[in-house]
């Protein structure tokens, strides 16, 4: 398994490999054909957002022990929204809670970043389109969700997407730790293996209705345990395999 | 007033001003310094899509006559959804219908062109970031939106997102007339001074949420009319002064 983060390295934006421990700057493209390069530290680098998406499509409901916590009946079909580029934010950088949003919650998610081109993806070819897998925090304003119906404000406010911190490949999603933390308590704790939709099934549904572009994450739902932030605390999502997202909570 | 077209042109797009029924080649950045080059023909070019935002920001239910149409009431708040910059087509590409996603309907609407990066915009700034006016069939697979209650699907099937024909730049959106045709005959007939939020609170209120980059859209919500559209048709928006953007509709 190879990790890819991107960090800044000689007053740039740079991607750097991790296998083993060892770090080597990538030569090359990422989306396409790249070398690993000369050896650098493993430690003490800026890490930055691992890619900069056109889009964060996100699965509402799809964790069984989510939609009962939410008392929400299992869905037919993946229930989508979309989280636009401006959401993101890398490790370490703050999520900007609004004063006057009310209720901002964490959601610790599995994310799926795609490799290439992604157009009606047959289910058995999926796995061909993701490049790797990461962690992603739907951070959400719970009260705006409720009195909006729609999830495009509650979830789109800019620093609402932390992704991180970096893309593992070959890597096999199917049954990782999820984990959200607030302030080094474990909040939420679930298995991949516990998803409605699986991997695969996501990205065929998606694929089959909008096209997805290189770097574009698919965000697979959250489990139970989601729970409110608030300015000063620290949250972290954990996806066993890639490694940890911390991210702090300022006010707006 | 100046209309901006992007058009084909030596084989690449290109950026040209027209004025008074005069077309001039861009010199420079339409979001940034540009001055009027070598004259052209005033026809014949074939006219892309005039942007390549990275999102459209919609907002629903600003007519009070569409709010009546379907049994909702007007809300206190803009309610928004994302198209995503996927579904982005120019004038005169095909609208793909899906032909397992039952009625498909056009929805006419004025769009603005974010002109330069707009966050938490002040009411009476707001006119300084649109660049200008375009129109946006914000295409809609009306039997899913009623099935998800999430837009994300319904709105954001490739191709559903035509956008054109021009930016027309010094034009007062403040009462201008939008129309939708199928076909021909006139399906919506409204005006702009009969939106619920104006232009400037949409923009105020957008950019307190999320950040919106140059060549974003907008799009202010479509009036009542509206109505289904299949393979064979042909669908037209019109707004005033800026001109009419015209697509076939394809089954996919």
């Amino acid at each position: 398994m190879t990790r890819l983060y991107r960090i800044e390295y000689d007053g740039g934006p740079r991607y750097a490999a991790e296998r083993g421990g060892q770090w080597r700057l990538v030569e090359g493209d990422v989306f396409g054909a790249w070398t690993p390069g000369a050896e650098i530290a493993s430690e003490g680098h800026r890490v930055l957002a691992p890619v900069q998406p056109s889009k964060i499509v996100c699965v509402g409901l799809n964790y069984k022990d989510h939609a009962a916590e939410q008392n929400k009946p299992l869905p037919a079909e993946p229930l989508l929204f979309i989280k636009p580029s401006t959401t993101v934010i890398g490790p370490g950088e703050a999520i900007q809670a609004p004063g006057w949003a009310g209720r901002i919650d964490h959601e610790a998610e599995l994310g799926l970043v795609i490799g290439k081109r992604a157009h009606r993806v047959p289910l058995d070819k999926a796995n061909d389109y993701i490049l790797g897998l990461i962690a992603v925090n739907d951070v959400t304003a719970r009260d705006l969700q409720n009195t909006d119906g729609q999830y495009t404000r509650c979830k789109g406010f800019d620093t609402f997407g932390p992704i991180g911190p970096c893309i593992a490949t070959g890597l096999d999603g199917r049954d990782l730790a999820v984990r959200g933390y607030v302030n080094g308590h474990l909040r939420q704790d679930s298995r991949t293996r516990e998803l409605i939709f699986t991997i695969p099934e996501l990205v065929a549904f998606i694929t089959s209705i909008m096209t997805l572009l290189p770097g574009d994450i698919i965000s697979t739902g959250t489990p139970s345990g989601i729970g409110p932030i608030a300015p000063g605390d620290s949250v972290t999502v954990s996806i066993e395999g890639v490694g940890a997202l911390t991210n702090p909570v300022v006010l707006q």
